[in-house]
């Protein structure tokens, strides 16, 4: 017995689910494979056992067309075979996401992609009731991508049970945990009995579900892989064990096209993993994953060497406490790839440094980013008697940085072609201009967007551009989220363009 | 005929003043020197031309009792010889500022001196109603240090003529000058008129009568000897002119205890001269100065090497656009100086990027330098339709920074002993203890100075103290100025401080 769709959009997902084995411990005694053919490609896949006796193979078409399968192993008596159709993607579905102009992101349709994400680490893994608040946050169109884990998290503030758990066994008693003794909890992982071979087929379900939901929205699911914020000794499974898991994940997760894959979120907090073992597991998703989903490993104060091959973009945290994504640039530099700051501070007011700086601050940093040729990382962390904080739980936005980072994306997607990247006009302001564009001269772009962070100027002179230069000004008040375009246009030799003597300014200067 | 004061104090000034020739070339023709001599010292100055006849030579005497002097030379037909004696300093006459325990300053009667001072360049230079504003708004006691020029300046906000010009001559005509074409003024030193041999006694009086205005208010005169900001020709003298320039400086103004040397602002902005000009300046101070004023030399992007043995402290505009006095205790390290940050952006709002911060930027910055180790340096740069700023002219403050950096010296005041240095207790804060303390672990000292800057806490947990430490504990408010002492005592190994989660927050331990 077997089932799948007769029709299946492009970049949608096919599943064919077949009854088979389950005796013994069929996620380690059998296997089942998947071959797909279309017109334009062929695609080997691992399936997966789903429980209760039921195997799958999942499959994400590139193309349009028609497109025939067979699935066969251990794990069932026969071969499975059908055709199906793939059609036109709906609205909305652009495909997965790449590389492009080597520092930036586009759809696989051609559509840009800014990333402008916020992290939620467990979000997925919390009462039904939170997580269908967070969904509903998200779906104000704050973020389109979303950094969270695969395993529950152990920290501040996350004391607590998670959703589920990723095996089948039980935890340590959680009772002994207070917010005051967390962080002298020294992490034992005593009195936890869980089977690293038998996954919970619930958990990693409802992680899809989630991701899906995800999808619905618009938003890109940065899959943390692993993490060191355990009390289960999920951080402290062998190579065996971590192999065997990342194989379980890619078969399940990596037929959805709205899927990142994120190693760690700080590998250098988890000595127990050598840089071989994260080349390993690099090559064991880079040989599950036939969609090339894209690939980062983010640090906590070290950065992993971000000129691996497998490594698609820079996700990092910021090393230095004061300067953040002004360094994007140099980063681009050094490591010729998307840069995203993907932790920089949340907005917030807890204790914590890396959880307390101001909603202003925050998308200051977003915009400095932005006009140095990269993206951030938002999330949120204000303290509440319910201890619900957004940067793990998800849940309600009560900060003020999420509706200028979606005003900041509107204006990174007005940006003609695809991505921006920083030029040297003048030493005390940050001006970016299209990626795309190659001038002889820096005065020579079609378009500039020159931003002014924390200083606050009452106008600004422009002595650098040609006589024949002639642009159209707007100035934008980041900050408040408003674009007011001037009346009249600017020419060279020299112009001056008045502005309100305020923070977080910003003008864009189109050529006529 | 000659005439000089039978009764000094200590650290003041003895002028003996002598009828001498004034034919020909008085500057250049003829010379005169002092010898004073009391129980502890004998030292042997310079004597000067103060013009119609006048010659004269200043001693500051470092200490009490009887002292005589002799003054010769072909500037007079004699020997003018003569008994005085040197009295007790009087209420606020702390001596010259010196460097103590390696990084830090003090007054030569023991006394800390913690500099936190401010930039008017030429406000000696304006009108006497502004100069008078200028004192008037210093006697607030926001400062305890000024930077200013001897030269006039040119630049932005400063094409009008100056109050007087140090040489004999005329000036260029500035009314080709306007406010839109400075910047593109070549600066080709046209029209002008000057005899770099004959000194404007007026203007060299004038200088000193402002010196000593400030030290009437306990302002050190931290003053620029050269600078490139220049319409008249002084920033391109000849070496041969510039040295009998520094000579002529040195013999008027090192008697008053007030002075610091800053040999330019700027240097790098100044490729007409060489290092090996800087140097033979460096020379040319340190043999005419017999007090041994403190010595700087100020960078505009190029620091220049503050490792020379002839500089006493570094005085170091800031490099980095976003970065400023957090880098106190790496430049600390590297020059084993004092390190005073003097030109880390200005509060105001002008189109130029080096002063358009707010006030509570800078005066974060201020606290930065001062936890790390450090000073930094204030600057005023409103717009107004006079066009009269602070960072040049003075007159009245607008700003909002002043009085929060009369309150940070007073609680460097409260520091046991003499400066504050840094130590790592926590990654995500920045920690001061008192510099003259010595022990092995951090968290051992006597008093601690946490800062918060831009973060926003609303608590902060302390976990490094051992059990037996105990602390009475403070919440400082550095925008607000306000002094919390938190009822109780504070006991390792676990301890908890409520803060009201906003920026500029500080915490001050004592231990009991």
């Amino acid at each position: 017995m077997y089932d799948f769709y007769e029709k299946v959009e492009r970049w949608g997902v096919q599943e064919v689910r077949i009854d088979g084995r389950s005796d013994g411990n069929p996620f380690t005694d059998y296997e089942l494979k998947g071959e797909f053919k279309g017109e334009n490609e062929t695609v080997t896949v691992h399936g997966f056992y789903d429980g209760e006796g039921s195997w799958m193979v999942r499959f994400m078409p590139s193309y349009t067309g028609n497109y025939s399968f067979k699935a066969e192993g251990s794990a069932i008596d026969f071969t499975a075979i059908g055709t199906f159709e793939v059609t036109e993607p709906s609205a909305g579905n652009h495909g997965p996401v790449g590389v492009r102009n080597t520092f930036h992101f586009a759809y696989a349709d051609g559509t840009p992609y800014y990333p402008n994400g916020t992290t939620a680490y467990v979000w997925e893994l919390q009462s039904d009731e939170l997580q269908e608040q967070t969904l509903k946050t998200l779906s104000e169109g704050y973020f389109n991508k979303i950094r969270f884990c695969v395993f529950p998290k152990h920290y501040d503030y996350n004391q607590h049970e998670p959703w589920s758990y990723p095996y089948e066994g039980t935890p340590m008693d959680s009772s002994v945990l207070t917010p005051e003794n967390f962080m002298l909890y020294n992490g034992d992982k005593g009195g936890n009995d869980f089977d690293f071979h038998r996954f919970n087929v619930k958990h990693f379900r409802h992680v899809e579900e989630s991701i899906l939901a995800l999808q619905k929205l618009g938003i890109e699911a940065d899959l943390i892989l692993m993490h060191p914020y355990d009390r289960w000794g999920f951080s402290l499974m062998n190579h065996e064990e971590d192999v065997f898991y990342l194989k379980y994940a890619a078969a399940r997760f990596a037929a959805y096209r709205n899927v990142w894959w994120s190693f760690a979120n700080e590998w250098d907090l988890m000595p127990q993993k050598s840089v071989e073992d994260w080349e390993d597991f690099a090559a064991v998703i880079m040989s599950n994953d036939p969609y090339d989903h894209l690939r980062n490993i983010h640090n906590c104060t070290k950065f992993y060497d971000q000129t691996r091959p497998w490594i698609t973009h820079v996700c990092a945290q910021r090393i230095d406490l004061y300067k953040t994504t002004e360094l994007v640039d140099e980063y681009r530099q050094a490591y010729q790839k998307p840069i995203i700051m993907d932790e920089i501070a949340y907005e917030g007011n807890i204790q914590h440094g890396w959880g307390n700086i101001t909603g202003e601050e925050l998308v200051r940093r977003f915009w400095e980013a932005a006009v140095h040729g990269g993206y951030a990382g938002h999330g949120e962390t204000y303290l509440s008697d319910d201890r619900i904080l957004w940067w793990s739980h998800g849940g309600v936005l009560k900060g003020t940085s999420q509706k200028r980072i979606r005003f900041l994306t509107k204006i990174m997607e007005e940006t003609p072609g695809c991505g921006l990247k920083k030029v040297d006009l003048s030493w005390d302001d940050s001006v970016a201009v299209p990626e795309e564009e190659q001038h002889e001269k820096a005065s020579e772009y079609s378009c500039y967007l020159f931003y002014y962070g924390f200083f606050r100027p009452s106008f600004r002179e422009f002595y650098y551009f040609p006589e024949d230069a002639e642009f159209e000004a707007e100035v934008i008040d980041t900050w408040n989220m408003t674009i007011e375009k001037l009346p009249g246009t600017f020419k060279g030799p020299y112009f001056k363009i008045p502005l309100p003597g305020t923070q977080y300014m910003a003008i864009r200067l189109r050529r006529i």
